[in-house]
């Protein structure tokens, strides 16, 4: 039996949300229970019926995103963000689930929970869906100037969260760069390729990747350092935006266009669920010795579900040995 | 009376698209002649008829993608590159335009032309199509590791080119960064975005943006360093081919999405027009004392004309003075 430790209070709909989500995920997987962590009298009542394997634990405050991570942290110390890594931390729950401020569960990660030893820099890693097979890519933005390396930890934990709870069997694991050949790149990249190229290596480094490939699924692990890999993810975000805002736009200003549109909704809508990041979860952080997911800020029912889901497999797979073994 | 230099054998198609783009070129506008660069005996016969504004200049060289830049500039004297070079280095043309290795026209323009006074580092500048209108961002991969102080460089020169040849009358200049509070970043952005900030600089600096406002046009000038810009640019690339590549599969893979699609056929070509980089033509070498293009390698006709358009409308509205005067 896994406990995870849900923060009723974080994300847009919360507690809505999160309470629905987890509902589900007890309905769909007998082996979990979970502790739902925010005010009792907002989050009791949308649980409904007495579940033996859901509790609401009591927690009066909520860390917003509008306050400074590391202090909210420190100060909010009621808060169900706060709270739920107490329960983590303290063994009562094996992972938690967040949508709230994503600079608070990091701030969180790093300052409440253990690392696991030897790891000296945890990363965010995301689930990016691309033309092929998803690719685990990190760092997302936890660590915004890295050295190299940092970057070849981050590959060791990304082959071994691929491995072990992605399927991958063997990882190819690429490093972001703005060409293929090994000595193109800026100072980080350049160092982090020699680096990576290095013998005896716990991961299979497959060289450079540029970014146009991570779209198109070239590798099953990218690695970069957390500014890069922000600029990457949002680039994609917002020109995903863009292309449906102006198909939309196009669509819409003919008569044939209206029909074809309608004729090609489920076209469309299969597209847009399978570029959906809320179908394979949240963002992770790798390097804590719990698991914790951080699902997005607007997280409907079904991404609290799918987090809690990758929360659940990630236990099943013993991917915090699998890492600690690895490093 | 403008003169510009065309390599001849530059790009995937040469010598025909960039013969054929420049015929139509000839066609549209009355007030510019055309030195066209390359083997004589390849480009004469397909300029046809005796054309008083057109010449072609004997090169007998040619430089490909698969050379270290900077010695094929040195070395390969009569290339159609270095000798379109030359031409516009000795005032023969006032404008170069080539679909060449990125890396040669880059490193030729640094090293057989001279820079604009008090510039430290030319940077490559493209437009990028928006949801709304076409952003500028610089520098998209000329100088991989910066400095702060040259973030503010490439915004004077951004600006002053988006002032004079885009038509903006007050471009918003913006940083590319991961987040749009001032103290967000890494070394680099946060250094730059106080420099930036300072009073009296010679454009309207509007803080940061993060990579998800690129595509949606919340910028009329972008800056960053050229390992960001690159990461930008070839995500959007790669992103762009996934979404069409799916949308194609999902469409075909039912009667109803077939029927579908072809209704709404034109749409998807409008759109796909309205993306396509090369309506607003090539990329930018910012900072040398000429005007130098870089169109895409797979260039088609319509692309090298659209590249001749931009150096033609660079030199109406008198970029290089307008730069000059700014830095």
């Amino acid at each position: 039996m896994y406990t995870v430790a849900v923060d009723a209070m974080g994300g847009d709909f919360a507690p809505e949300s999160p309470v629905r989500g987890s509902l589900r995920a007890l309905r769909e997987f007998e082996d979990i229970s979970i502790l739902l962590v925010g005010r009792k009298e907002a989050v009791a009542p949308l649980l409904g019926a007495e579940n033996p394997r859901a509790r609401v634990i009591d927690a009066r405050d909520v860390i917003t995103n509008h306050e400074p991570p590391v202090l909210a942290i420190r100060r909010k110390t009621d808060s169900s963000l706060v709270v739920a890594l107490r329960l983590v931390k303290d063994g009562d729950a094996q992972a938690l689930v967040s949508a709230g401020s994503t600079g608070a569960v990091m701030a969180g990660s790093l300052f409440r929970l253990n690392r696991i030893p030897g790891v000296e820099r945890p990363a965010i890693a995301i689930t990016v869906p691309t033309l092929g097979k998803p690719t685990l890519l990190l760092d997302a933005g936890a660590n915004v100037d890295c050295a190299p390396e940092t970057l070849v930890q981050f590959a060791a934990m990304g082959s071994a969260y691929a491995k072990s709870a992605l399927g991958y069997p063997s990882p190819r694991v690429a490093l972001v760069n703005i060409g293929e050949e090994a000595e193109k790149g800026n100072a980080l990249t350049k160092a982090a390729h020699k680096l990576l190229s290095a013998p005896g290596r716990p991961f299979a480094f497959s060289g450079n990747i540029e970014a146009r490939g991570i779209p198109l699924g070239e590798a099953d692990v990218a690695v970069c350092d957390g500014f890069t890999g922000n600029i990457l993810m949002k680039s994609m975000e917002g020109l995903s935006k863009a292309i449906f805002t102006m198909l939309k736009r196009e669509l819409t200003s003919s008569l044939r266009g209206k029909i074809g549109g309608l004729l090609a909704a489920d076209s469309f809508r299969r597209m847009k669920h399978a570029m959906n990041p809320d179908e394979v979860g949240g963002a992770l952080m790798l390097g804590a010795s719990q698991v914790v997911i951080k699902a997005h800020g607007n997280s409907s029912e079904f991404a609290f579900f799918s987090a809690i889901r990758q929360a659940r497999a990630a236990l099943e797979a013993n991917v915090i040995r699998k890492i600690a073994d690895t490093i």
